[in-house]
């Protein structure tokens, strides 16, 4: 049965090689179109090249710390996993900007909305393909490789004792390594990469639009190549390896948990028997493999349909509707197939399973619901159709202080609704298949990310395919095609960051369990006991973590900005014609200058991620990480909401004014200036901030998952304590 | 021992009358001045007292609703605590609102700084008096009557049970109910008051200075009299019984711990005197007696010092520094008398006091410590001597957008600094005594209050006075002195803000310690697990509780200030001569919308506090509470922080520019109204969602330590869980 996953990977990296090569084979259109595209591709290529260099290099410093204080296995596992993450944010990359120009072509050729869909949906399917591929592809080879090959499976030879003398299960280590690859590939792509491209738009805004009254995308506008470049970096390859790591970790803490909970049954004589562990390790694999190959389904649905409605959303939304669906129905096959031979009661007295075969089945189909109904939440609270925005919209007529004030109160009020829907899930798996049941919840919610990615990243295609279309000075139509697409790509984009969070805090939580079961195994009761002073005092401090980490980012985004200022002013300034349009700006400078700054500023929040949880770890033990871990996930997830909404409200707040449905406002009006301010507020906060602070939870928990075998019996407190008694 | 609490409540009620008459036999100042002052007097006693009046009603209702649940005892004691800290804000604001005009007098007569700064500060002394006075002597009626007086503190008669046949321990309930009366008022004032305050600040700001570009408290503006009464009825009344809940909060927080955790020791014959529990119990009565005490003399020190310095900063904070230092000095006394005659080697194996009769003294000590290091930072990041407020002023220069990036970012890291000291302090204190010891490092950090609350109350009297200066048209050389005196007090309310977030934080734990040890009474182990699922689920939505709480609040500001602007540009509009101030302003108007505003827009978000956590603890039973008070708890903390910081930060950046201190700015220039976007927006965050979310978080603990006894027993989930086995 396990080689369905590697079927699975198989087919989906053949598609989305099919998908790559048909996009590749179309026309680029006209020379400046292809100069344009030429360009961003070069930057983008620059800067994740050099990216990844600084990123492979820390990998290899980890990897050669793992390997001497846990085990070898796990530092070959970490670069497996950053090697497959790597490769799924480069060739997703890749991909976008070969199919952003081509967008632009087919919409200048056809004129017509649907085929212009078809074109920027290959592009972006490709990046959810791979990173479902690619993801299923590295777990298989740890599977086989340390799990069955090396009979880790097997409760009996579960330890191996490294060069300082400490025990391991090599098994879990290597699940924790190669999850640790896949975070740390993503947390590089998504800090840079967000520094990157809103240091590009806010420094291309604040001089353009603001001082130099140009529309967005102004070939004139120095800064906007490299805002192009931004879209491509950030939008689509630090998203794509962020929903990895959240697919990754959410797989692999599935694994971790039902090895570490029910070989302790096993070992208990509980009436556990090595086949129903090994079936209940499995299950998370064979659903992930079965929401692939659904998503690949769902994604071919949209690409081989006949007739294209004119609503893109609709066409969007099918085929993720059609992914999610068919990945629950399934699932309820493979949960029959796998359990029904177990009997019912003694699944529910082993195991708390209260409804025998189905339990597992009804904690992920309750993470599969609650993950859609998330990203619907977030369209309600930032979409233009419904009234949080359109109220929004309305403050910016009183200024520029409401509209922030207004904005703020927005982005608070959100963070409730997505909460209770996570509680709610939390309780009903807890109840439907206990602790297992929360982690199988969080694999639900991830297990069609394939499908919601693909959707993601259409929409930066669509938005650099209007860029390249006003740049190259086609026909306003083919900008009107592309701007239709971007519009819904705003939408799908708050759905998708929605989802980014609700899913990461799940992943985050079904790690912090396994983090738990791994220091606390064999013992009688899972405890995180916050009336414990150290945990206690590590949940307050560990609140206040993701506040600095968001700050440091801020600030990382608006130094940044700030010397894309200066360039776009001195450009202006010192070339002379560039306004008229008869001098070309030096597009090269300001894209340097965003890498430089994104490289140089991601350093110090990246590393603060990976080395928090282990130096608290090895000074204030166990405990203390547990509260870190427990109050910086609660206080992440709330930024992260926050932050999403607001930006995303002032970002279509504003374009609701421009569309002048807000009666005395529209383009240039007093009440336009306001929003455009409100929407400079926001974009770090919408697109740095919160898509960052997911990985933040997520690359800490890792962290200490793999670290905590270690410094659950070495640290600091604990050598104190016995010294003075 | 006891009567030295009555003792320190009467020396301290006789000193706030005597510096109350002084105050008021002082002259008022010419007739414009009277008449200015008689206005302001007017509008915030109509707005109490309408306040008051649906206060008591709401204090009447869950009065016998308390007595039907629980017992009558814990409705007297209700009411009792109802009218202490009713009674400590109306004459507090009364004060504030006779020493306004006086202080603009005496810098008129006198053109002395010194002499003026001792005006308000005495006046601000009557309202840390009461806070101290009123407080402690509610606290000694209920200890005498229900303690003593019932034979309360004998553990062997500690049960009563109530129609609905529920057992109860009177004592304990008398006191969380005494608590949560001044928790109601707290709420009340605080919520009410923070939103009228802002109301009318951001309504006269908003057309004021930005449209009409008149300077603030200018006559000709209609909302500048409700400004200068929100100050009275926010930052003062709502100041004082804020503190007074904190204050209450933690000592009955420590008795009520006390009397649970080792009423359990006597009973297991652990070697427990029923001496040294009485002992426990009266320790933090008698510390916070000498801190009250400790507090007169300091206050006394600065009101009849000779010889005053120019700097008035110098002077508050000495007389806060002898205060604290007194406080410290005499508790060791106070810990060495009441601790000493119990064997060292028992107290550390029965109390777990690893340094014998010291332990309790050191565990407040560093609550004193930690309240004024947190207050130092909140300067720190605050005060424009430093480099966080000069960079954001700095970032004005480059438009409203980086201004509000750049604060968001200043008030986001400003978040860790107090969180490590909050941290170090519990596990230290810890150490030190256990449990006990965390709720005496809160008792500590609140035993000088009187002291912090005479401080911070000066601030808003010498504020008003400024107003009543530039109102009645005094020579500009008296609004200099006021300057002067209104800068220093936006230091100490910043100082203020800090420290009552953190004292409100430390309040709000050992609130919630003693929460689980009601329910949990007995039990071997005092857990709060995060791994329980409907913790964790309680924790995540009572994270999002305060963000939902914030953004009400914001929008309650921002609905009550756009009504004022319509107002006021009403009347600029239709009553001719008013800018030229040939016509007077109808003040009256703007003073009733503040007033109706304020009224109807904190019934929600105050309602929500007292009603969620019971609601909660009915239907899903004690656990999730727990995880509501910690989730929200946290979150409070942080956002509290942010909020405060952020806020005081653009306040002091405007004041910054506008003192010329950035080239290429000052007032009137882009930079300035950049800048002062950024102070409109920080308005309600710093004075509303700030200050509120202090009392939030300590009313939630309160209204769950009262209603646990009920609903610990009876609730849905276990109802259900019972039924469905």
């Amino acid at each position: 049965m396990i080689y369905l996953v590697v079927i699975a990977a198989v087919l989906a990296l053949s598609f989305a090689a099919f998908n790559f090569m048909t996009v590749k084979r179309m026309p680029e259109g006209t020379e400046k179109m292809q100069e344009i595209a030429e360009s961003i591709r070069i930057g983008a290529n620059a800067f994740i090249h050099y990216e990844y260099k600084i990123l492979y290099l820390v990998v290899g410093v980890v990897a050669v710390l793992l390997a001497v204080i846990t085990t070898w296995h796990a530092a070959i596992a970490l670069i497996i996993g950053s090697v497959m993450s790597g490769c799924a944010g480069f060739v997703g990359m890749k991909i976008a900007t070969y199919s952003n120009v081509r967008v632009a072509n087919r919409a200048r050729e056809t004129e017509d909305i649907g085929e212009t869909v078809k074109v920027a949906f290959r592009g972006g399917s490709v990046m959810g393909l791979c990173v479902g591929g690619f993801a299923l592809l590295g777990i298989f080879i740890v599977y086989m490789v340390f799990g069955i090959g090396m009979g880790q499976l097997d409760i009996t030879s579960a330890s191996y004792t490294n060069m300082l003398g400490l025990s391991f299960c090599p098994f879990t280590m290597t699940l924790s390594g190669y999850a640790l690859g896949c975070s740390m590939v993503a947390m590089f792509n998504r800090v840079g990469g967000g520094i990157y491209t809103k240091a590009a738009d806010m420094g291309a805004d604040l001089v353009g639009k603001t001082e130099a009254h140009i529309p967005e995308d102004d070939p004139r506008n120095p800064a906007t190549i490299a805002d192009n470049v931004g879209d491509n970096v950030g939008d689509v390859a630090g998203l794509g390896s962020d929903l990895l790591e959240s697919y990754v970790g959410a797989i692999s803490s599935g694994i971790i948990l039902a090895y570490h909970m029910f070989s302790k049954s096993l070992a208990e004589n509980t009436g556990m028997s090595n086949e129903l562990l090994k079936t209940l390790i499995l299950f998370p694999l064979i659903f992930v493999a079965i929401g692939l190959i659904a998503s690949c389904l769902g994604i071919a649905s949209l690409l081989f349909k006949k007739h294209m409605s004119q609503d893109p959303h609709k066409d969007l939304d099918a085929s993720t509707y059609l992914a999610s669906g068919m990945t629950i129905v399934l699932g309820l096959v493979v949960s029959y197939v796998m359990f029904r031979s177990f009997e019912s009661a003694s699944l529910k007295s082993i195991l708390g399973f209260k409804c025998g075969w189905l339990s597992p089945w009804i904690a992920a189909a309750i993470g599969v619901v609650s993950g859609v109904v998330i990203g619907m939440l977030a369209e309600l609270y930032t979409s233009a159709e419904y009234k949080p925005t359109q109220n929004l919209a309305h403050a910016s007529l009183e200024g520029a202080a409401l509209t922030i004030t207004q904005g703020l109160a927005l982005g608070m009020k959100s963070c409730m609704a997505p909460c209770l829907v996570l509680g709610a899930g939390i309780i009903v798996s807890y109840q439907a298949a206990g602790m297992y049941g929360v982690a199988m919840a969080a694999m639900g919610m991830l297990s069609f990310v394939t499908a919601t990615v693909s959707v993601d990243t259409y929409g930066p295609i669509s938005d650099n395919a209007g860029g390249i279309a006003e740049m190259s000075m086609l026909d306003p139509k083919v900008r009107e095609i592309t701007d239709t697409l971007d519009s819904v790509g705003n939408t799908t984009a708050a759905i998708g960051k929605g989802f980014a969070i609700g899913s990461g805090a799940l992943a985050a939580l079904a790690l912090m369990i396994s983090y738990l079961y791994s220091y606390n195994d064999f013992n009688t009761e899972l405890i995180l006991n916050l009336m414990e002073p150290m945990t206690l005092a590590g949940a307050i401090i560990g609140g206040a973590l993701p506040f600095l980490f968001s700050g440091m980012l801020i600030e990382a985004v608006a130094k940044a900005a700030r010397k894309m200022v200066d360039e776009v002013r001195r450009q202006f300034r010192e070339i002379p014609g560039i306004l008229e349009g008869k001098a070309k700006p030096d597009y090269k400078t300001c894209i340097e200058i965003s890498s430089k700054g994104a490289i140089g500023e991601m350093k110090v929040p990246s590393m603060l991620a990976i080395v928090v949880p282990v130096a608290c770890g090895f000074i204030f033990g166990p405990e203390f990480v547990g509260g870190i871990l427990i109050g910086s996930t609660i206080c992440s997830i709330m930024i992260a909401i926050f932050a999403g909404n607001a930006g995303g409200a002032w970002d279509n707040g504003k374009k609701y004014i421009e569309s002048g449905k807000v009666p005395g406002s529209g383009k240039g009006s007093p009440a336009h200036d306001a929003a455009v301010i409100g929407d400079t507020v926001g974009d770090p906060l919408k697109d740095t901030v919160g898509p960052c602070l997911d990985i933040f939870i997520k690359i800490m928990s890792t962290v200490s998952l793999v670290a905590v075998a270690v410094f659950a019996e070495h640290n600091l407190a604990d050598f104190l304590m016995k010294f003075f008694g």
